[in-house]
């Protein structure tokens, strides 16, 4: 009555076992309904598919990767043989941008790791680097095999693994508590990490790193050149 | 030159390998320098001891952790026999809380989850409960055993373990990813938990858990009273 029309898409349940509807005739049933009530215009479909976990085969991912998003596309041509107008495909995440744009009828990628990039995909993507780092300072070597952060998990919030210890050669950071930061040091790297020096860790998942923080200190060869507001830090759901 | 005094405590390592001065001749040997610095007056020593892992024996445990807080004393007595003056001896954490001001020569206890607490300690101090605890949606229920949650990692924040869904007999919050809670189901639970429906989870480590938030919402007797600001939210060193 007021003029209004919501646009809405339709999320498919693409291999995540998570939310979305079940693909097939339940979605199609859904789409359906929705294109038949006042007020609301069908847009699209969306879906997101599992990422890899650390030990996956890369050709096995991507295989698997493939088969799951052919579950969007599969959907959206069953929508439009029952007589509906799909504009939107959309598909997440960024393990799968480049496999998703080679497959006609997606329209929409949300990569959300593509611009920062973390520790998990890096094997996954090679052509990508991480940019969003943690700095740490070393509080503590109380013996030549082991320095001490003072970054934990309030700083780097672990989600599916530890934060990775960057380019001291012999040195792995092993071990993390809710402010300290546990290096082990092996070889030359021993009396390295002395107390005052600053360390860099590679968040292994993004997401959970980046909501820690209030802005991000943007860099460039090594120069400060801005603070970026983070804008949605902490808003949680 | 100024007049100012410095008090100084010195940690030692009781039993966390982390962070404090070894045990023993250095520690003493550190005081006695200390003590003898212009401008600087030692206070006192101080230590932290290890917290119980979840499958620790409570009675091991307890008798673990009088031996850490022991070391603290013993090196407050190496340091007045050397001839200083200690006038505080603070421990930690919250887990021997109890344990602590039970022992001669303990002036102060760091415990900082009492007033609060978590799954993780609860079954090594059953005279507390867990006070602060995280409330979720149930976005989807796509099946009759399982619901998910709009709580993931980055309303929870997992540290040493993953946070408890309180109140639903056969409901168990298996699986956590940044933004979603997996709840399953069993028995009667099974159609528990539906869309719109609220949830509270208990966290299993408090400190990154209220880490997240700006600001606790107080309530009593299911009433809320006030928002108490988190102010040390997010500082992460």
């Amino acid at each position: 009555e007021s003029g209004v029309e919501l646009r809405v898409m339709v999320e498919i349940d693409a291999g995540m076992g998570r939310c979305g509807i079940s693909p097939g005739i339940e979605a199609v049933a859904l789409s359906q309904r929705i294109s038949g009530l006042p007020g609301l215009k069908l847009q699209g479909i969306m879906g997101s598919v599992p990422g890899p976990k650390g030990d996956d085969d890369p050709a096995l991912h991507q295989a698997k990767t493939k088969t799951n998003l052919q579950i969007v596309l599969d959907n959206k041509e069953a929508m439009e043989q029952s007589g509906l107008s799909i504009e939107v495909v959309s598909v997440g995440g960024a393990h799968c941008y480049a496999l998703a744009i080679q497959m006609p009828g997606v329209t929409e990628v949300r990569a959300g790791r593509y611009p920062l990039m973390d520790h998990r995909l890096k094997s996954f993507l090679p052509e990508l680097n991480p940019a969003a780092k943690i700095l740490a300072s070393v509080i503590s070597h109380p013996i030549d095999g082991m320095a001490v952060l003072d970054a934990g998990h309030k700083a780097t919030a672990p989600d599916q693994g530890r934060p990775v210890l960057e380019g001291i050669e012999g040195g792995d950071a092993t071990r993390f508590s809710a402010e300290h930061g546990i290096v082990e040091l092996e070889g030359d790297a021993q009396n390295k990490l002395n107390t005052g020096d600053k360390a860099w860790l590679i968040p292994y998942e993004l997401g959970d790193s980046v909501n820690q923080y209030d802005y991000f200190r943007a860099t460039r060869n090594g120069k400060l050149e801005g603070l970026w507001p983070i804008s949605a830090r902490g808003r949680l759901a």
